[in-house]
């Protein structure tokens, strides 16, 4: 395990100081932002839930400071290196800014040469990934008060199940838990480039659920009328529509709209014609405006069909609420749904309603703590995640996603996050940080035996896609496990950063 | 389309004389063989059907001896190729020997250097697979009389679905049609490299076989008290067995068994442990000896628990009714499964009596068209076959198997094909012939065209893996899908040994 024999209790939340801002990178975001304790309710929207809020923010401010404070003191340490004391200064550095220890060997083989600051930046992202998902995990920081009446709340409006697919891009992220203020629980999420799901994936999923409902009741019986509903989020940029947008789409938000609805219709399609007695899933297309939050609903008539053209912008609804009474507001929201959608079901029209009430909460949000839009409107994140899990990501801008099996299949997608990163992070001198993580079913037997196997699959894989730069030492690889169905933390099985004495010795 | 332009409606059905056997492989096993006209029926096991027998080995015989028409055909060839009228008799010679033309261009370039008989020699095999293709699925040879009574009279035994892994050693390639004698569309098959099954995607398969039953009835209603049998078949070699076992078990027959039995149990704890309410499966443990088809079934006890050690051997059987009426013969199984197994459900008594009392027919099939043993009682195969699908290949020694999503998780399973066929082919100057193939759902939208990328995907991912070869001609690709639900035949997507514009002359 990474640095445990310097855990104490109290390390387990991750915690530092805000660092200052690196050239080249917008990536520390939350320097001299006010903190969440720090501003007052005027002004505020009647339905932004400012509680919430500052809870959020609380929890991003303080797990991206973490990761945005290694630079700064490793420029720090790395000051130090040829002075007396060395590895006892740099370490109580290192504890006061980062929460945890450096490894020894790389400190002590300083004298030699000089400080390897690739691996020690490699190890340092992963340790302190390593503390997030421990805390995620152990605390759950963004658990939902209001799980089981959401649950509730999706019947009541005609579905047993909301299964989202957002852009695997990193300012998508925390579409689920921030953006559309969910509990990321009760809602399956499941990330592709450009938001074109896999429909071969999706139909297993259909089956997968439609048996539960079938043999288990759950979340409730068959022949309760609801259905299926899958969502496509794709994304753009208001601040530099023509470089910020999705890259899979060009930065084109009428390409990326239009390619999310022919995917959303072409998996109705597919579920139709695969199974009979009428079996079918219902639709939603979400745009998002990657530098405010703000979300637009694409509405269906009533035969089911999406009008690329016809919208609800949030961003909309925020300015004319703004002074309204919560109730008025309210009112408001549900009359432009009615007015813009009068055909489709109460039900769908009820889940509309209160994702774009959500959404006012984000908007003001990103205002209150972020100013008019993010500073980071770009790529800025810090690690990619490849392979399958990564429930605990719930932040915007944090991780690149890989969602895959195989590099094989991906290598596009891969592609595009080392060429992200080659900016991000290489163009300064600092490897990529690539997370290898296979969750996995701990009550099937072998199933750890198997995810471990992939993720030693996907390292060598990766290791030949790009070899060039990991003889560089510029990428370097964690690889972990998790039985998701335990609910437990991450198993790191190895890194790249370090030799395996030395691995085993933290 | 390979030579499509030389095919007539006679064409359609592949048949060529049999060659004569080449040095180093034993891979024209029928050659001096009798005939499946020429013999009597004296000595005929009471319970083997005689005239299902001569029917598959008329196909089984006509079948290898296209493929094993085309090395000695290609030596004759060659040795006119600096003569008057080169290209002119070399066809009579191919239309004549094989039943197709050879492609003009190779033939037209032999002047400048000599004929490269590594492409034509792999064209050979391409056309000659995408003939057996088009006859399996326009005249569906190995059409069983009985899919109808069988899939009833599976449900009377208590299982609803059949589903078989042997191991992808193209010596059990014919397992399901003609060791155990049953109807190939009525059993599910996937081979696994040692009959070690892939967990993960059975209880996708169990997931949507109880979905069916649930919604649509079929085969039967959820509410029947029927189980989902899963079998797996491993093999071992009867006269050599130190070397001709099973590769992946190191040619160890206890290890194969316990390593399937391992699987099975595996298995059926996932099904328990992931669905509630009573959720599991029946096991079946089968050996297959390769020189003789005779299968043992391994009998498990009324608790459902499988002993290694007791086991019905097809082969004794044989040799115990072969004197008796076809009655007395039955009768006599009916009590060996019984004695064997006396606390087993009497369905599943009934189905392994029939399962053995099919196999007989296999072991005088053998007997009869191949004496004691198969003369190829090593590894044969024609081809290499990669990717998904392959429904067509119900025949034993023609195809290896590498049952693929991608070229990074079945790496070893290709190794190992790679391997077998350096030493068949390629130590005798010739390519290693690969089809890469998958299957799509034409009523999925866009199906097919995810179907022919992953077909270029693989394809590529084999030219990184293996260029040498590949740089020197020795191995080739044919690339094909086919619309498995629509029942068409194969789609030829393309192909290394020609260029694109002699492909498209074809």
């Amino acid at each position: 395990m990474l640095n445990d024999r310097n855990r104490s209790p109290a390390d387990s939340v991750v915690h530092a100081t805000a660092p200052r801002r690196r050239p080249g990178a917008v990536r520390a975001p939350f320097a001299g932002l006010r903190h969440a304790t720090g501003w007052g309710q005027q002004g505020a929207h009647p339905l932004a839930r400012s509680e919430e809020n500052a809870r959020l923010f609380d929890y991003e401010r303080r797990i991206k400071s973490a990761f945005d404070a290694i630079v700064p003191t490793l420029k720090r340490v790395s000051a130090l290196q040829h002075e007396e004391q060395f590895e006892l200064r740099a370490q109580d550095l290192a504890r006061e800014r980062l929460g945890f220890e450096l490894p020894e060997q790389i400190l002590a083989d300083a004298w030699v040469e000089q400080l390897d600051m690739r691996r020690l930046f490699a190890w340092c992202v992963f340790e302190t990934y390593r503390r997030f998902c421990d805390e995620f995990f152990t605390t759950d920081p963004l658990k939902s008060d209001d799980e089981a009446a959401f649950d509730q709340f999706l019947q009541e409006c005609g579905f047993h199940l909301l299964d989202v697919s957002p852009c695997s891009d990193g300012r998508l992220a925390h579409v689920v838990r921030y953006v559309l203020r969910l509990p990321y629980r009760m809602v399956r999420r499941k990330s592709y480039a450009g938001a074109l799901f896999d429909i071969e994936n999706s139909l297993e999923k259909w089956t997968e659920t439609e048996l539960l409902r079938f043999r288990e009741g759950r979340p409730n019986t068959a022949d309760a009328p609801t259905r299926y509903l899958k969502a496509a989020v794709y994304h753009y940029s208001s601040r530099d529509p023509a470089h910020e947008g999705c890259a899979a789409h060009g930065s084109d938000a009428a390409a990326a709209a239009r390619a999310g609805l022919e995917r959303l219709l072409a998996f109705q399609q597919a579920v139709q014609n695969t199974h009979c007695c009428g079996a079918s899933i219902d639709l939603l297309l979400i745009g998002l405006d990657t530098d405010t939050d703000a979300i637009r609903v694409h509405i269906a008539n009533g035969a089911g069909e999406i009008d690329l053209h016809g919208m609800i912008e949030a961003r909309d609804l925020y300015t004319q609420t703004q002074r309204l009474t919560a109730q008025q507001a309210r009112a408001r929201i549900e009359t432009r749904v009615k007015e813009a959608a009068p055909d489709v079901p109460e039900g769908t029209q009820r889940l509309i309603a209160r994702l774009l009430e959500n959404n006012l909460s984000q908007i003001e949000y990103v205002r209150r703590y972020h100013s008019e839009h993010y500073r980071d409107i770009g790529h800025a994140e810090r690690f990619i995640g490849a392979g399958k899990g990564f429930e605990e990501v719930q932040l915007r801008n944090l991780t690149y996603f890989a969602y895959l099996d195989t590099v094989e299949e991906a290598a596009d997608d891969l592609d595009v996050g080392v060429k992200i990163f080659s900016r991000l992070n290489v163009a300064h001198g600092l490897p990529v940080p690539v997370v290898i993580r296979y969750d996995y079913q701990g009550h099937v037997p072998g199933a750890r035996e198997r995810a471990a196997e992939h993720c030693q699959r996907v390292a060598q894989a990766m290791s030949a896609r790009y070899a060039d730069l990991i003889g560089r030492g510029l990428i370097h690889m964690l690889m972990l496990v998790r039985d998701c169905a335990a609910g437990g933390s991450i198993e790191v099985l190895g890194c790249s950063v370090t030799e395996q004495e030395m691995w085993e010795s933290h």
